[in-house]
């Protein structure tokens, strides 16, 4: 039996997963910024933070692993910038009053600065800067993620995916929204899935030895873009989303030798 | 015959550097973070961008296309934020006094931006940022080039190799500074000279087909790192450093076709 394709328009996938995520006790603004988040990625055709990435936050939210009622709060703030606590919380409703903050502030002085930690995944970043560019300011973000990513001949994992989002108000808008390793994760599970072998040069097996084993490659780790050039910008990326913000980093040196497969 | 290594000073060669610059008749203090700029990247091992790339601002100031005795004037600026004109001069005067006045800035709420136009190359983008975090300051920079850099199957060039560059101020500073192609132009160049085939990855020839001939490559383009990802990436740095602030922008639209091999 093959999957059987089901069209479904996307106000419709929006209320569907709105009214799941209000089930499990989010509040409706943040059930609604959840769902919203998710179909703007299945729109851009980037479905590996779509929709089905909502499942996840289904099984977070029933392990108590996410907040669903978090109380987002400010930990300080100037005229032109905030540092958010998500208090655990799905991350769309965290990174969402986020945005509509650095923006309000950007209205001061023309510029604006913010950060958020203890949140959950935000899906993608794109999102929020959409609503920066969409305001008429260009909107950089980046964030950390989960320690996947290494290079060849080390047996750890260095730093995460971290994503990097650019937008750019203009006739057309100009939005950027990509990871920094050659592809997701969630690349590798649909080529285990289907039984299929990887190409070179997008993953490593937990030796750090190049592999085109999909199994291999999700015990193991996901390469970045550019080899060292692309650590280096996960890297800087994990420093700013990490230890300058008082929140979580994916990176550790890779001489402490860590002998857990996830860093954090 | 081979090259006979001769060891210099940095303090020396900073010395006969400016010097030289002045014989051109840059005033001093230009002539000082000119020669300044240089020998900072070849004392970070980056030769490329080092003590060598002055000799191509020699030529420029003789072949009158860098204006030694530039203007360097403010175009509009606020609080926070002010955009230079360097007056067609060498790339390090600008590039610092930039720096310093976005430093200064920042010190009324603790963020500001700063852009320049018409100005040349400046060397390592790594030597303003660095400026920054001594100031105690997250620096972030982009910088556009000359377009030399496609994709496999583009017969001409799309954008530059535009470099990216953050710091991080810490007990041990970060400092990451890197362009988004695979290797940088001069790197085709010594290959040429010594006659030697460059890795697969690399190039392209003119006619965007995959070389390892650094002749063809010269008359080709560099590969982006990451492929897509890092083209998109140095296309939207080029139109932060391009049309954004009114400057000019390496990148065409591909569908333009440009015959000429440079875009501007």
């Amino acid at each position: 039996m093959g999957d059987i394709p089901v069209t479904v328009g996307s106000e419709v996938l929006k209320d569907v997963a709105r009214r799941i995520f209000e089930a499990l006790k989010v509040p409706r603004r943040y059930a609604e910024i959840t769902a919203e988040a998710l179909v703007f990625a299945n729109l851009r055709c980037v479905d590996s933070h779509g929709i089905s990435r909502g499942l996840d936050y289904v099984d977070g939210i029933r392990l108590g692993e996410i907040n669903p009622e978090p109380s987002i709060r400010v930990v300080r703030e100037t005229a032109v910038s905030v540092l958010l606590d998500g208090d655990g919380g799905l991350g769309p409703p965290v990174a969402y009053e986020l945005a509509e903050r650095v923006v309000e502030k950007a209205g001061s002085v023309g510029i604006a600065v913010g950060a958020a930690r203890n949140l959950r995944d935000v899906g993608a970043l794109g999102y929020y800067v959409s609503k920066v560019v969409s305001s008429g300011y260009i909107g950089v973000a980046v964030a950390n993620a989960k320690a996947r990513v290494s290079i060849p001949g080390v047996s750890s994992p260095i730093t995460g995916t971290n994503p990097v989002s650019v937008g750019i108000p203009s006739r057309r808008p100009v939005l950027l929204d990509m990871s920094l390793s050659v592809v997701p994760y969630g690349r590798i599970l649909s080529y285990a899935a289907r039984g299929e072998e990887i190409p070179e040069g997008w993953a490593l097996d937990r030796f750090g030895r190049p592999t085109r084993s999909p199994r291999e490659a999700l015990e193991g780790y996901l390469l970045p873009i550019g080899g060292y050039k692309g650590l280096a910008l996960a890297m800087v990326v994990d420093i700013l989303a990490g230890p300058v913000i008082g929140g979580r980093q994916a990176w550790k040196s890779v001489v402490e030798a860590p002998t857990r497969r996830e860093v954090y």
